[in-house]
């Protein structure tokens, strides 16, 4: 017995939660970790049998497979009114080397439970639908991340991603002829009207609340760069404090600040300020370290808020480097800007989630997804679902099936009213 | 001209410069670095053909070589008294893999320009002489460091010494056969009275204050601790700030105390303070850092103010744990005690630099030293000289010749006094 079924859910259709989970219990075993984990990374061998197996279940549900030049895959359910572009979902299945059953996989099964169920109760819709398998979103393997999306939706072109290698030299183009998913369509083949994305949260926001549906408004800015201290290497034991230039000391004054930024209450609730990376030289326990580099990142769902994050970051570097007589160089490294969805296509999750009945509540997403790209060429929003302690790309990520029922269930709806539904 | 030459100098005894520095030059061509430097690291075929090099010298002087069963290295010059034991100098001549060519070096060279000095003069000591090349007291490939002198003065089995492995497995008793330098004498068969060692200061003071002469008074206490902060690893874009627990946030509060308890006016001058480690899990940019862990070393030359250093040290961890919610474990890595040296010994030294006009400042080893060991048997001091920058374990390791002549001069006054000059 679900919980969450309501008297409203028993007139509405529904998803079969069963069948989406042996589909990704499936999937799962194509490269699965020994810690219940999954590691299919993109255009591997693995990878290709994912797509063969998903395609496959695509065809057997009624939809028309299309593969364009970056390897990503359409599959095309017709409408009534075939002038109409598709309302799209979808995701990917490429994986982390350490990744998860879920991160990825859970939005492309949730779009195929949608189709499978259409098909089951011979519904047809105005619009087509569509449900679309990205390319390499994980970008573990090949950089940049997101490259299905991102070439699909015009970020960087085709033969940026073509000509990625992996660390043994082979390229996307060689390992897409490898595994079968060359001599595609050109890219934009299939022109996706608006898009949905269910995904899990991969934060703890949903679960420590007791949410079900992370109704996503948007995604937040983020700005990456390295940061280089530069003091002077000395011996530990005979040079005097006063005599020190000590790099380390002073890194950890910045490695402070990026997240006392981000805490601070007028960047309250979306700031986020993260140095996730240290490398010290010469990482010698008796040596004052010469040099420290560190990473920073700081994300806000507000473009001038955001920047003034990132002004007050410079500005205590600076501070710092006459404090403490080193130096700091400031590399910019990557940037995004903030993506707030569209609003019809936000309140239309708001609203199928209420309808159903499920618990509720406005988030961002922190985490880059495909639905950040394809936000820029059409109408987009996300459905969050918990995940269990908030954790991804990790073997143990997990999540409730009443959850990932309860998502595809919304994007089934959310998909349905704005496709519109044939009487 | 030597600006450091006095009236006084013309009287006395004194070293030949260019002969002592030809010696260095000499032994630096073998592992010579293109930098500069030196790699002549411990019981390799380099350091065997600098031993050759070295004892063949200490015989041409008139030096009874004596080997012992560690590789140390003792050549005798016979007093008038040979009941009496000898008064000492001596170094190593292995050096680190990037190192300088004075580090050691120079100790063992001082002190066989003594003893070339005075067989040249013709002069007989009551006391016999010693010159003693320690073995590996760099410790880069086989641990314990100061090996050699570890094992003479007690510190460490001899069996502990000759099991040692390096990378590749191969052990100290294995490497002394394959230069020649197994079938040593038992330990101990050459007893020494006393102890001078001349070292290059691998500090900054003496250049910072122009000063020629450092008499050292003993060497700082040291302990050495491993720290591991424990936080949650976690997306650094979906988790909110106030979820968090990072382990790197955390751990900056306390590398930052490890300085600042250094740097407290209660432990000037001779408190010292260092984190030169530090590793990140998983060290991903768009991570928030789980674990953490960072090397802590503190000094000081007074045990009981030591002892408060680290009390301040283990309070703010466990405060700080209690103010994050992150767990920090600390382990016991190592332990030197403040090992003063021997009153008359660096009275002897500060009055043979007084005597000769050379500027002079009382001073104490930060760094590990054979003579630190010597000082457990026996009465010890050391001298130090200027060396550029500061700058030790590294090729570009400096010193001026005028320096070196210095503090050679010192040991030969020093011995001389404490040996006792035949009329």
């Amino acid at each position: 017995m679900n919980d969450m079924t309501t008297a409203t859910l028993e007139q509405t259709l529904s998803i079969d939660s069963d069948r989406m989970w042996s589909a990704l219990m499936e999937l799962a075993r194509i490269g699965a970790t020994p810690k219940g984990g999954n590691c299919r990374l993109a255009l591997t061998r693995l990878d290709g049998q994912g797509r063969d197996l998903v395609s496959g279940w695509m065809r057997e549900a009624g939809l028309t497979v299309t593969v364009d030049e970056v390897g990503n895959i359409f599959g095309v359910r017709p409408g009534r009114n075939m002038a109409l572009p598709p309302v799209a979902t979808g995701s990917h299945i490429d994986t982390q080397p350490t990744g998860g059953k879920f991160d990825g996989c859970y939005g492309v099964m949730a779009g195929l439970e949608v189709m499978r169920t259409l098909q089951q109760q011979n519904i047809e819709t105005e619009a087509p639908l569509a449900l679309v398998i990205w390319t390499n979103e994980e970008g573990t393997r090949f950089v940049p991340v997101m490259m299905g999306s991102g070439v699909h939706c015009g970020v960087f072109p085709l033969e940026t991603a073509l000509s990625a290698v992996d660390v043994d030299g082979l390229s996307v183009r060689d390992e897409l002829k490898a595994i079968g998913y060359d001599r595609g369509a050109p890219i934009g083949t299939v022109r996706l009207g608006s898009y949905f994305e269910a995904h899990i949260e991969q934060g703890p926001i949903l679960e420590a609340e007791d949410t079900v549906i992370g109704v996503v408004t948007g995604s937040l800015g983020l700005r990456w760069w390295d940061v280089t201290v530069t003091g002077m290497e000395a011996h530990a034991g005979p040079t005097p404090m006063e005599m020190r230039r000590d790099a380390l000391y002073a890194a950890t004054y910045l490695m402070q600040a990026i997240v006392d930024i981000a805490n601070a209450p007028e960047f309250a609730p979306h700031g986020r300020g993260t140095v996730g990376t240290v490398n010290v030289f010469p990482n010698s326990r008796n040596v004052i370290p010469g040099k420290v580099g560190f990473t920073v990142d700081l994300r806000h769902q507000d473009a001038a808020l955001l920047d003034r994050m990132e002004a007050r970051f410079r500005k205590t570097a600076a501070d710092l480097a006459t404090r403490f007589g080193v130096q700091f160089d400031v590399k910019d490294v990557q940037e995004f800007p903030p993506t707030p969805f569209a609003v019809a296509m936000v309140d239309a999750v708001r609203d199928e989630a209420a309808r159903r009945g499920y618990s509720h509540r406005d988030i961002v997403t922190g985490a880059g997804h495909d639905a950040v790209y394809m936000a820029r060429i059409a109408p987009t929003s996300m459905i969050f679902v918990p995940c269990r302690d908030g954790i991804s790309h990790n073997e143990i990520e997990d999540a409730e099936p009443r959850h990932l029922e309860a998502g595809a269930n919304v994007l089934l709806g959310a998909m349905l009213t704005h496709a519109g539904v044939v009487a």
